[in-house]
């Protein structure tokens, strides 16, 4: 249909998640024609990032710059630690501005099915954070899948020697969840934890 | 959330058209981390994209080469001329590749609305083409809607005193379209252009 160029910018687009070939051909074509509002920025942007991308030796964020602008912000709370996932669920919690802490990014969950041990993912370097000291509280932020929690039961067991606060984001409703749609562990975890009102 | 350069190139990317903040976000985490696969080869295509991007003096084609692909494949036949609205419509006849012929792009549609007139779009050029000879058939490959139809009727007047002949696309059910979820603009359309069968 056009050149190869076109053609390998569509095709690299269409492997971005969330685009297909078609939304791809789309895109490219909105670029074609918006050359100086969309394609350009686009491209400066890119090679920005492309040019100054690290990944935080401290924390496992990935930014322009190392130590994280987030590890390097003096005015976070380095008492308080989050441990992540992944770099997507630290810019969720980051996004929300609602943990005044820094974080760490475990690069995965444990998995038996998938082989991921305890030495694949960040475990000892957030041991070495909290042995180094001048942290008061760990916030274990898993997801809430049957491996997140695994994940965070083994983390809890390995820091539990150390003078540290070890907490988990609640479970239970989600703000505008309706009982009807929710599944029953949900509703099991709400019940369990529920507060009394005032 | 993070440096003002992954900001930049989120911000870049959820301005195309199928992607909103949130798939953006997606996009920029995946190219991050898959710096090698995802980020290099979209930076080289988008480079090399928009170090040779042009518009096709003859069709209006965009492309990365003046005359475009199309209009420089000798294997096209020249006597065939598809005129279509926009890149994009070319782009997808293209693709079927059941036309054998070049196109030629009109940039846009008449609308009273939208205030286009026949000098906003590539008429003249088009009449240029067909004047100067060697063109036997012209399909008008307008889109299917109220102003695409005026199109292509104004363009049908225009061309009348050329000896050449004008079709258009065949209206009717799409293939694998059921009558029950069709419009009765659809319907009628198919109605009238019955064929016998065999």
């Amino acid at each position: 249909m056009a050149s190869s160029e076109i053609d390998a910018l569509t095709q690299a687009l269409a492997r971005l998640p969330g685009l297909g070939p078609r939304s791809a051909r789309r895109a490219v074509l909105h670029l074609l024609k918006k050359r100086e509002a969309a394609m350009a920025p686009l491209l400066r942007a890119l090679d920005a990032v492309n040019e100054r991308l690290a990944t935080c030796c401290t924390c496992g964020n990935v930014d322009t710059t190392d130590p994280c602008s987030i590890c390097a912000d003096p005015r976070r709370d380095a008492r308080m630690l989050c441990v992540v996932e992944d770099v997507s669920d630290l810019w969720a919690l980051d996004r929300s501005r609602l943990f005044p802490g820094r974080f760490h990014v475990l690069g995965g969950r444990l998995s038996a099915l998938e082989g991921v041990r305890p030495e694949d993912l960040t475990i000892d370097a957030l041991i070495g954070r909290i042995a180094a000291g001048g942290i008061d509280e760990v916030v274990l932020a898993m997801n809430a899948t049957l491996e997140g929690q695994t994940t965070a039961h083994y983390i809890a067991d390995r820091i539990e020697r150390f003078p540290v606060r070890v907490t988990q984001l609640a479970h239970g409703l989600p703000v505008g969840g309706e009982l009807d749609y929710l599944d029953e562990g949900t509703l099991a975890q709400a019940l369990r934890a529920r507060r009394p009102v005032v």
